[in-house]
């Protein structure tokens, strides 16, 4: 059978993967700072190199316009055998890296990678390097599994469309009008796939179903049209900062519920088979917490959910930022002319920011204090991204990362609270479901100094991309 | 009678007792700015001229240390006449000035004082120029009351100790040492004159017999030991903002009164006959209002108060400034590791800025989020300042005002909801009351471009320190 060629090929290649991986690592492809902008064009190409040699035919294509040209996006197009029947599957991922600053806090040079051992004097090793797991590694996991099935099998077995962006640490500012410039190649696709997240361990494989979605405002509070003595006025006129606070505190009731109307009539219930996934993971919130310098009794929030429930299945509403009147070192008796906060809501499926955000200004505006306007914005945000556990896309990676992870714990299925804004975008301009078959860990320190991949997770990742497509190739549908 | 004489005097020489104003407004005697250190002297030294020019023997005394000298105080004593049996008398004033800019605002230069039209084209002239009423000019009506007491009647016929300092503009810093080191000779004095005040109109004398106090107190809520991700954390941690929120949202109930426990207890109450004295002013909201951009309904606070009472008569609670998380442009996804949030009250007469500010941080820590802390400072602040409507020294204020306005309207008892610091200083230090009988108006300009004083005001200031002066040296007690 092919797939054991495959994954022959893929054990005894292991130290070249690895070998190509720090190549690629070794171009610092900084998306924010055009200085690298040279860099990030080479990453793009050495990206295609690698999906050429896999059999594909990419393409670097540009992005941006003339006057503000973006980075480039790597794309491939692969038709698969003549007659297949199974799922054509999109592959998302992005090659360029945050920044390193601090670089006094890097052990090694960033963009010099090094083998380590994974633990001081313990077996297995990890890459250290910036961009180690997000996402070149992670990446690069598709890229061997498409090589060994190109050297072992003779080929990809399936169709598939690559799309590897290069600013994705800066916005993805280019990456919409891309795709719906070039929508009609893209919605060939049944199902996209994207390697970007994490799992509980190096030998317990995840898929991650749910992230959830963001609805960013900034509201303003004006009162007065210039700051005020709060000798002479305090008492006697709204005072924007305290207005705004007693506005903004009826945001949650007693039990930690934001009180937006109708604010959880979108939300899907948590089934019990899902508390019974999660409780498979066996969090302690108090190590957690200890980690952010928090006593156990921090873990507040919604009442009737726990720890995990409260950021994987549960909405909620933080002020990310608030400021008015005198910000200085002592006193200042100022009444200021206004105050604003930043005001995000982190949603789950089937939340839809736009309709967050208009309830939001609506509940506002109906909370107006006397002589007092609001100005209000909404920020970037995207809907809350979700797969249904039983998509069969989503068991078909189960039974992948099973595949790949002979005699070690069953995959298990995650949620997480933070956002992939692309996982929305493909949702809602492709209406493609995406499966998040990530293999980093939580320590791998992304975006941080000495970001690291452990060659553990990278070899499984190889073999878990190389077993999803054997499961699509086996395919006598889409799905 | 003797009084006749000095006013009959100081009527003719109106325009030579403006002219030494605008000799002393061509100093730029700026305290914070220590170029001006120069200045500030020899406005000093002009001052104690004419109080030498008056009879008096002052004297230009150092404050501060070696190695931090600050400005002199101008200080003198004079023991009136021997068998005076009336009060003495202390009177404060201060020498100094606020810094001019914005220059390019100033329609004249502000150290070069001009007379302008008090109204275009209408009767009447005004002085123009920086200190013009805050506070040399208040400060000149006092001195030319006693120049023609010497000069019409031979001296001053009181017990007097005058007390001119340099730093009032920058927060009066080496006052309560002096006052302290000087406390033996100040004791002497029975009540306090100061004048720095206003009143309704230049026709329409007043006392201001009271000031509200300040506790001013700065609290920062600390949670996590670090800014978190809001998707990673959102909704299962204590995120600074949404609590500081939450807690000082419960500083007012819904009738906007103070919730702090005992906050009422020492609040005087407010007589009828204030309340008469304040509607004669007659004081229209609307208006007041729209000179800040307000409408009508912005008139809010306390709950069964008036617009004017709440400043005058009620303590009240406001937020001075307020920080936390991200505040630049755009959106930010983070939970800041604390926020904080400057808290001032207002306080009128009983209550004690200290122990307001104690209760405050015990209301705080009684409501401390699960896992956070509390860090809590009480700034700068002073006790409100208050003198009984029957006080005789008031009374006999209130009569020289009259006779200083023959068949003008009858002065009127006024408060102010602002502070001035040294009033509480001198009833601390001193257990001395204060009169403040100001004769500013309104549209002064007071610390801004332009300032002005009108000459009707200054010379009925004259003619109300002179015969406040008669008040007291025909008294047969000290009150």
């Amino acid at each position: 059978m092919s797939i054991d060629a495959v994954l022959s090929m893929l054990k005894s290649r292991e130290k070249d993967s690895v070998g190509r991986l720090m190549e690629w690592l070794r171009i610092p492809s900084v998306s924010t700072d055009p200085k690298h902008a040279g860099d990030c064009r080479k990453a793009a190409e050495w990206c295609a190199e690698q999906l050429r040699l896999a059999g594909l035919k990419p393409e670097v294509r540009e992005t941006g316009s003339k006057e503000r040209p973006g980075h480039p996006i790597v794309f491939a197009h692969h038709p698969g055998p003549a007659g297949y029947k199974g799922p054509h599957v999109l592959f998302y991922g992005h090659y360029d890296v945050q920044p390193p600053d601090p670089l006094d806090l890097w052990e090694s040079p960033p963009f010099e990678p090094v083998l380590k051992p994974a633990k001081p004097g313990g077996p297995g090793e990890r890459v250290v390097a910036r961009g180690a797991v997000d996402d070149k590694g992670q990446v690069s996991t598709f890229l061997e599994a498409v090589r060994a099935w190109k050297d072992a099998a003779g080929g990809v077995p399936i169709a598939l469309t690559v799309m590897i962006e290069g600013e994705e640490e800066s916005g993805s500012v280019n990456l919409e009008n891309f795709i719906k410039a070039h929508k009609d190649e893209l919605a060939r696709a049944d199902v996209c796939v994207i390697s970007d997240t994490g799992m509980p361990a190096a030998d317990w494989p995840a898929i991650t179903y749910g992230m959830r979605g963001l609805a960013y405002c900034e509201v303003v509070l004006h009162a007065a049209d210039q700051d005020l003595h709060s000798g002479l006025w305090g008492g006697k006129v709204p005072n924007p900062i305290n207005e705004l606070c007693r506005v903004l505190a009826q945001l949650w009731d007693a039990d930690r519920r934001v009180t937006l109307p109708g604010f959880y009539d979108r939300v899907l219930e948590t089934t019990e088979e899902e508390r019974a996934q999660w409780r498979r993971l066996n969090l302690d919130p108090a190590a957690a917490l200890k980690k952010i310098g928090l006593p156990p009794e921090a873990s507040i929030g919604e009442q009737g959910w726990t720890f995990i429930e409260r950021e994987w299945a549960r909405p909620t509403c933080d002020i990310n930022g608030i400021y008015g009147g005198y910000q200085g070192p002592g006193a200042k008796t100022v009444i200021g002319a206004k105050a604003g906060a930043k005001v995000s809501f982190r949603l789950v499926a089937d939340q839809d920011p736009m309709e967050v955000g208009r309830a939001f200004e609506k509940w506002l505006r109906e909370r107006t204090p006397p002589g007092c306007r609001w100005e209000f914005h909404q920020h970037s945000g995207g809907p809350p991204g979700n797969v249904p556990i039983d998509c069969p896309f989503l068991q078909a990676a189960i039974r992948a990362l099973k595949r790949a992870n002979p005699g070690g714990k069953d995959p298990v299925l995650i949620k997480s609270g933070g956002s992939i804004p692309v996982v929305g975008m493909i949702k809602t301009l492709l209406k493609l479901d995406t499966v998040l078959m990530g293999f980093g860990l939580e320590d791998d320190r992304v975006h941080s100094p000495n970001e690291k991949f452990e060659l553990a997770c990278f070899n499984l990742g190889a073999r878990a991309h190389a077993n999803l497509i054997a499961e699509f190739a086996s395919a006598t549908s889409k799905y």
